[in-house]
């Protein structure tokens, strides 16, 4: 999951709104990392998970560059070693470290941080203060920080999740909800059917988006059906069961060659224990497996075998939008989103409308079967915003949805993230299209 | 380049035609191997590079596997090792030896390899003479083994360039046809434009195809604009002497940290002389830049990079394929193909009529901006020939078009080749859209 | 440096002294990691380097499997996790974290290591209480227990002062004492007359030494001469402007190759401001190359190559130890040692005797042109304690004195550090022969 | 193995001799390639191995720069780039192939490097017709390129066993002569007592040594027992059965993790076939283990944890001087030798001599548990050939005595051959101490 960049369609937010937005989105942040010690705040387990700690500095260093140095008049950065140390990726910005070198840097420890976070925070609030004086670009600039802070979230979410795992301890970030019975089953999946047609795909709403979303353009789209609920861990298992990860045949082939190399047998995070029993690390600690949750942690690679092996496929990234706009899903919908104290996708509940299209929001990232291209008319910002996106539309796929570790009030139908198709560790799930 | 799988549609092929075509086809291989050293036929110098001898022997292995096996009552394979040394990656057919040692097995020679070319050649012409008694999958497997042979020829063509490339003796593979003048410039590019629409994609005419052209689909396209050549050595020398490999900005973010690390300043093959004068490593030796000549040997993130400097962008492989039926290109308009003497892309000829739109085939693979994925309604064929395109479906792009390397029986309008975004060393060429 | 083996001599300590010992030195490594915050004790930067909590852990579980497990009856392990956590390199002791992954583990935090010390001394001095009622095999293994959280007090010091140093804000681990006048020149060295026969080497006193000391056994050595001090910063500086890293001809083959790989230009630490002054980064910040002082953190190729340009040579360990012997060194001589406020070797002081042999001991260790081989007689112990030192008598290099981050009770004449000949990180130094 | 450098005593070669010489060397380098196909010469299947026609070639190269360059008035190098081609580590003599790309470069191909060779042969043949006009150093640089080229015959005959080795059709180098009874076993070994003192080590005889081999010096040696053969295939495969290879008890650290990693259960071309039996990979292909002959192949750390686990060790360098001078052995006491139709070590003879001590010369190298360091006193060498042995004076192993593959005239008892201990392509064996 990268960034955002100014939607052309002007920002209508209430008068005082930025500074309360401003104000709980920075403290989300925070509240993510308060049950965290500061020995966990640190360090970086794999290349694609960034310590805690970096996270609250990195997105106070892109509030103090992009919003005080530009619109804060005398504004002086907090330390002048910062920007080399918490800008992540972009070439405009200058020299940075290394980024396999983010988990070896102790200092600034956990309080600087916290302390760099309450310094920006200030002039911030300040300069919000007036909000009604701030240019439109500025504002534009306030919008996109706050996604990418909310962008940051999810990712603190995911990388706590992994940087715990590592420990044989198998410590639990919060204690969570009661478990529910794991061995219930969800209802089984009903095939809703889509008919085709030319629909517009891409933001149509007000308010912010990603420049990723536009251009609205025509697409065509075939008459197809897609399931009415992700795929549960059942049904997972059952492929699992059935040698799934032993059978070629199923695979796309760099799949295939890297699940062999890496030894996987299973989603990330499931162990089966010394009696033969499949647990699952959540951000609760080790629990069984939740047979009607939807299953989740998974690769492209694993999501396509499971695909294949189903005599199914994935959707396309248009026809997940244009089935999601007709069967109506808004954040509203429900979903367990990154509010919740269950950190971890839940099922659908017993009696849920058949005809109704489920856990298309807040429950699992779902992969398409679209790589991460530019829409027809696209264009690169200039300047840094221009390497938000743009850049990474190459050698990933799309995933549609929302997880539940992403804020509620950033997803949307339109939504495109995107990973390469070996990551496992976000919130990733299957939904199947035929 | 990889695969084919058998066409649904019948193969009408005229009687008799199947043994000449074997023999046409087989003794192309030998040809192109005629002007190496025994030396030259053993050597891997990177992965993507096969030795020309694995080369001979592997398409022989398949000819012998799919055909004489099955269909041949009695025969005995001519080495019970050869399986196991030239299997190139079909998991259903068995362990292999490591794609990386294929550089250093000596033995069996290539003496010992032609004459298992030999051998199985003796058994396959047996077999076709009485071509009628063939049942129809047979006579389907013999024009797959045809078609992969043919793709073999390609990469044989630019493996044995790379092999001689990396010798500083600069070895000339053919002499070739005299130098034209290096300095003349090609014709000015002009925007072709296309008019969009709904249009069916995909294989339509008669005869063989590979199973990633099917099957034909309806797919949108907006109004575009086409250049009506490829770009030049010259038009690209520009971007060169313009820093494009110093500016982070046209870059997509992979292929500029790639540039970075292999140290990129010029496409494969480009050699700056002491005294600043451009030159390139053909298959005729080294030789002056040809200014007129298409660029060829960029990988899809410098194509991309171009196009980006060029306030232009890549076609998608749809309106490379609209267009190309608009503008009526088929292997007889010309090309300069592998039969050619001159293994090299040729200029557009000087007084070449502007409204046409030149070297869609016979020159350069053209780089799209479409992921290498199944078409709407693919289904991959189950056995060996399921893993010939189906299982590369992700992580490349598609490639059109047909290159200076390809045999011209073996080009046509609807054909995917595909490649990794970082690969340079088949002919790859660029042309823009907008 | 690894760690030590049962002397065969019986060990004579006074009454109830091995509890207050046991106090002293368990209490030691603690103190050693109270300036450091939560976060600096996880982080692995490199391999060498191990994470402070880590080795308050490990010497932990030493003498909760060494002396606990066989000695106190009815002992129930703190944690059932925690040998699988904590077991540095003992096949013998079962399976452990791979070393590479020790710097990601965040659980147990620094706190609950604590806890487990605090446990585990409980138990041990409950056992020490009565000292007269061990048996032998149990005195000598806390003796080695002590000898061995020795010398991970002294990795303890150098490889905080390697994490620390990985920051570009150059964190002091504590303010040390007020900087000397960098300036200043050492005395000029002298060399001091050697005369050569039949000695024998190895550990000839009462008490502790390691089993690698062992067996005494007659060296031949040669008529020769040494330093009477350690090599200085000054002098280290003239080599390196001379363009000491940048002629092949004064290196061994593998030092070079590794000198250019890595970009070596100096000594670890060592930083050339803007203004071309050249600084060290220290236990106690960044401050200017202290001119007098003696080079440390040179790797034993810059050690050799060193020698080679100042025309002399690397004493071998037997003339160092023949040579320490005659000049009557002992840790009561001097020397700067762990203890001291000061995490750094001292300089000579001015005026100090030329005819004796200085900064033997507790300043740094003293690279030898000896590889670290078994004694004539050396006999592996059974158990694990024959995985002390036994398995790693290949491929280093023997060095001799002690460091100043030796606890002064570590060091003696006798004996054997030893590490590859790349490493840098330890206070190594360099004193010549010829 | 790597090199020599002038002996600074006079050499007394017979007049007219050098020219003799030197084409009896250069044939037998030629000879050994002659029952090669070209593709045989090419390939490189790991770093330690070279193509054979690079060891032609860079022979010949070693010829033309340090004889022809200096001596022969007017002479042109045969092809300006090959001393970039064909340098091997000589800094002194400038840039040349990276050591990784040997096997890639199939150019020059074999002819034309037989063609150089022939060049230079000319031209030195004319050089020396008038021996005695020589000034004495290039004398002694001819010495250097006789000694250097038997060097390489040595190499040649290992490399090309390797190359041939990784082909699973196990080709034949030579036939070879008939295969012995495999399952004869070779007289029980006896130890022969040495007794200790102060004796002279390093070359002591007239003509070449290496200046590895001096000076002549005083080495102390105690009373020790030596083994009076070398340890046999049968002696070997009780350890291997013992389950040698999965006590790490036996191993150093280094070698147990490495043969781990490396999946290491018996020497290097050692096979077990289907149905139990071992078998080797020879010159002569594959043939029975035979039991009566020295284990050959193996690594430092498999020579020493077989000692170890045979309750012995492995004598220092010295030790095996001082007892090879003791019981009179000189190439002309035996061996097998490289001139020999057999390649491969052979067994004792029936019926030897238990009081006499076998096999020292002309079977295998034989590993000592001597670092290859410097002798004392020891000087390099000015100009290139102060890189022949000095800059690899550390992190390597001796081995003492000559092998199979070691020309007859190339053996001596104060020789010092060197690997690192990971080694196992050289024909290197074991001999115990006690």
């Amino acid at each position: 999951m990268t960034a955002p960049a100014p939607a052309p369609a002007p920002v209508a937010a209430p008068a005082g709104a930025l500074a309360d937005r401003y104000r709980a989105v920075r403290d989300q942040s925070e509240a993510l990392c308060r049950p965290l010690l500061p020995e966990d705040t640190v360090v970086q387990p794999n290349l694609d998970v960034s310590p805690p700690k970096w996270h609250l500095a990195h997105t106070t260093w892109f509030w103090e560059t992009m919003l005080l140095g530009p619109y804060a008049p005398g504004y002086e950065v907090f330390h002048a070693e910062f920007a080399y140390l918490f800008n992540s990726y972009y070439n405009s910005l200058g020299s940075r470290v290394n980024r396999a070198e983010r988990g070896t840097l102790t200092r600034p420890a956990l309080a600087e941080v916290l302390a760099y976070r309450a310094h920006v925070d200030a002039h911030l609030l300040a300069l919000l203060a007036n909000e009604a004086a701030l240019p439109p670009a500025a504002r534009e600039l306030v919008e996109i920080g706050l996604q990418h802070e909310q962008q940051h979230q999810e990712l603190l979410a995911t990388d706590i999740k992994f940087i715990l795992s590592t420990s044989p301890l198998n410590p639990a970030y919060t204690p969570g909800p009661a478990p529910a019975d794991a061995g219930a089953l969800a209802p089984p999946a009903a095939w809703l059917p889509v008919p085709g047609g030319v629909f517009p795909v891409g933001f149509q709403g007000e308010g912010f988006c990603f420049d990723n979303e536009l251009p609205v353009h025509a697409a065509l789209v075939p008459d197809f059906e897609l399931q009415n609920r992700l795929v549960t861990n059942a049904e997972y298992l059952e492929f699992v069961e059935a040698g799934g990860y032993r059978d070629f045949r199923h695979w796309l082939g760099e799949g295939w060659d890297l699940a062999q190399a890496a030894g996987w047998q299973a989603p990330l995070y499931w162990v089966r224990s010394a009696d033969g029993q499949w647990l699952r690390f959540t951000h609760h600690g080790l629990r069984p497996l939740e047979l009607a949750a939807p299953v989740t942690h998974v690769s492209f690679y694993e999501a396509d075998a499971y695909a294949q092996w189903a005599g199914a496929r994935l959707p396309t990234e248009q026809e997940w939008e244009v089935a999601a706009r007709r069967f109506g899903a808004t954040p509203a919908d429900g979903g367990t989103w990154l509010e919740s104290p269950r950190l971890d996708p839940a099922p659908v509940p017993a009696g849920a409308d058949p005809t109704a299209c489920h856990q298309l929001l807040g429950e699992c990232w779902q992969w398409t079967y679209s790589a991460y291209h530019a829409y027809p008319g696209y264009r690169r910002s200039a300047g840094p915003l221009g390497e938000y996106n743009g850049k990474f539309m190459v050698n990933q796929l799309v995933l549609r949805g929302a997880s539940c570790a992403t804020p509620r009030s950033h997803g949307r139908l339109s939504y495109r993230n995107f990973f390469h198709a070996d990551k496992r560790w976000q919130f990733t799930g299957i939904r199947l299209a035929r």
